[in-house]
């Protein structure tokens, strides 16, 4: 997010004045968000004096909207006392996310000034795999049990309505934590004139879960197809571990639109907005797959030298070269894409290769006799001092059939990759657009010169 | 979603037997999402049979989750009188959506039978342009005034909580439907034992709100920002008009994501699901752009035709195209994709593009001279048959700076199209792989053949 630097001269005088009454209504009177956008730009110490003046529940407010940089680096240099009893008030996920970029020794030294009960919960948290449901889960819900009553439920909601993510939906569970039920906010409002009503009586039984060892992905894809404000995460033996609100669902979304998005144009995902990954992890990030890409590439060479001989006979035919692999590359691009979108969405499974391969191929031989008329007028345009008035035409014909066969194996190629790569446990996006592109072009070499030496010379 | 065949024979023999109890019993016992995807084989009139014999919630409910096509089905095929009395429970915006899949004529046909005001609201919101935040809001939701008090706040809940969209948060308006502030299920259920608190004294007034007119994408991006579970559509004198929820929120930003993956390979954006989209449709929308790329692609042939001379002095020549070409596409890809994700992420804007250039400009050099080590390297290795000893070092630098060179040509080119689009108020998504490496592989064929005139013939 850009700098946006209205703010940032009156801050500095309040700072340097130690205007606390200010900072404090500075703090109050602007939502959260656009307050942490306005600091943007002062030192981390600078911010926690800011947030420091107004009450806790805006402060942890503030604070959850800060770059997670700035977040590490306020907890890195504040006095730590401070910052552990800051912590406890933070919600669970969120502390633990900012804890991971927290340097070590710090976090070591922060963990036994935080309470007992969240310093293991800290620890639980942490213990889960990063992009797994119980890494994305916050422990801070409402629980009810079956026996309560409308008016008790409505007490709880009063009573932790500041330390809870979510007061809208209520989770119940027996005494062994296992879930049993789910009441909504919803429910408890219609109910309102009935306080002696029983949870029991109004809770859904039906849920909807996921195990937290499942990936977050999974997750998302459950409350976008349910339209859920949260999901709960369960163990094994279907005891409530935490839940996962849909805020966090959305970041989850969008986070993996961009990865998705960087796959497929080969580059390895990247957790930091573009301006703020360091240099050098961008250039191994985007190098790594140029350099497979350009040593996979190399077998072009090898290929066209095969056909050295043709190339010395018509010359011609090398001016083709980069038209007709081009074709492949972008066929090729556009098949995967669409079944690697499917297959994200879930809108195609593996079982469903045979359906997918009859429609490409379709698809793929469609195109490619469209794109080969293109192709062959270009070629019979030919200037004749490149080539005789009788090779021109099969010449054209050539390139014509070429087109379509690439395309056709680009469109195949493309199809079929992500498939095999699901199958093989790889995510498909993997068979990313030059992914694709690279391994067709050594097919269409192959192809053209094929159908070169059987037809024309 | 493939089809999910338990159910259906279940559901067959049912409608056989016209077994009005067991119809309701499925509706009712399984989540709606559910019900409609195990009806997912069956005709329309025979899944509007089935859902006719649960009550009207639950019907809206399983509707609401069928495929939109089943949908638009249902509505020309059942009697026009319990359609339109049907339509009246629809939420506003979901029923607008079905509409529009509606043939015309039976739109006519149902239009007056629907009663005044549902008309009114309908036609209302058809008349905002596809996209925009008024074709994506609802007008369900619950008004309140500032002089009304929590008690009357939640028995507004309790009158509407069947037909509102939303019950969490309520939107305070005057007596002209300007929007003065909103109130929280969550502010209300903290105050349920303060009955006679006014709604003016917890209502919060700072609101982010969106335009009718603006992008869907616009309210998507604060609703993430924000956390928010609905925000607020208004027309220019600030009057409340709708509301758009988080559900249609996550819809937006999921089909947003597919979107961008298909335009960055170059691919029309369709609404349906792969295996859903007609043939001719799809192919309308690949071929269109393979035979734009492939038009532009023809330049290629000119720019070699241009330098057939020096190939036909050395023909090894020729068999570096492929690989010095796709290094540029390679890269141009990488660089549109983070910059085009970056614009969509709201994490650059076009007035950064001085520190972008400089950003690219140096990775472009870092990436191509890494390149051009594994180019050297190969050229290095080319048979002595093909190439002399003295030319082979020749040859082999050369061969390094023009990947080099390339590299940089697609970093800078792919990072400055899609700003370039941008500022130009086309969408910088255009800017896809494919268009980049079309436009890069000219100017690596004038780089390579440059480079060998300078240095090597």
């Amino acid at each position: 997010m850009p700098v946006n630097p209205i703010y940032l001269p009156e801050l500095r005088e309040m700072l340097a004045e130690n205007n606390v009454e200010e900072m404090r209504e500075f703090c109050a009177a602007i939502h959260p968000v656009r307050a942490a956008e306005f600091m943007d730009g002062l030192e981390p110490l600078q911010i926690w004096t800011i947030i420091s003046q107004t009450d806790l529940q805006t402060r942890v407010e503030i604070f959850k909207y800060l770059d997670e940089e700035v977040q590490a680096d306020i907890m890195e240099s504040a006095p730590r006392e401070e910052i552990a009893e800051f912590i406890s008030h933070l919600p669970s996920d969120d502390r633990v996310d900012t804890l991971q970029a927290v340097e070590e020794d710090v976090v070591d030294e922060l963990m036994p000034l935080i309470n007992a009960e969240d310093r293991r919960d800290i620890q639980r948290l942490t213990a889960f795999p990063e992009g797994s449901c119980g890494s994305e889960m916050t422990t801070d819900y409402i629980r009810l049990r079956e026996n309560m009553t409308v008016s008790e439920a409505l007490n709880e909601i009063a009573k932790f309505s500041e330390v809870t993510e979510t007061v809208y939906y209520l989770y119940v569970v027996d005494e062994f934590d296992h879930l049993t039920g789910l009441v909504s906010a919803k429910q408890l409002l219609k109910n309102v004139g009935r306080p002696n009503l029983l949870i029991s009586s109004l809770m859904k039984r039906d849920l909807v879960t996921v195990d937290a060892y499942e990936s977050r992905e999974e997750a998302a894809r459950q409350v976008v197809r349910y339209d859920f404000l949260a999901i709960p995460v369960v163990d094994e033996s279907h005891r409530l571990l935490g839940i996962i609100t849909f805020d966090d669902i959305m970041d989850v979304v969008q986070d993996e639109a961009t990865e998705d998005a960087y796959l497929q144009a080969a580059i390895s995902p990247m957790e930091e907005p573009y301006l703020e990954v360091p240099f050098w992890t961008m250039w191994k990030n985007r190098f790594f797959w140029l350099a497979c890409l350009f040593i996979t590439q190399l077998a072009t060479f090898s290929a066209m030298a095969h056909y050295e001989d043709s190339m010395k006979a018509l010359t011609v035919l090398a001016l083709f070269v980069p038209l007709v692999l081009s074709t492949g590359g972008n066929s090729g691009s556009q098949a995967s894409t669409l079944i690697t979108r499917a297959l994200a969405l879930d809108e195609v499974r593996i079982s469903d290769v045979l359906r997918i391969v009859k429609h490409e191929l379709l698809m793929g031989l469609v195109l490619g006799f469209g794109l080969g008329i293109i192709g062959f007028l270009r070629a019979y345009l030919t200037p004749e001092s490149m080539i005789g008035e009788a090779d021109r035409i099969l010449l054209s014909i050539t390139i014509c059939m070429t087109v379509a066969a690439i395309c056709l194996c680009g469109t195949m190629i493309g199809a079929l990759l992500p498939l095999a790569f699901k199958k093989a446990g790889v995510d498909p996006g993997i068979a990313s657009g030059p992914f694709v592109a690279t391994v067709v072009d050594v097919c269409g070499i192959v192809i053209f010169f094929s159908f070169v030496t059987a037809w024309l010379l």
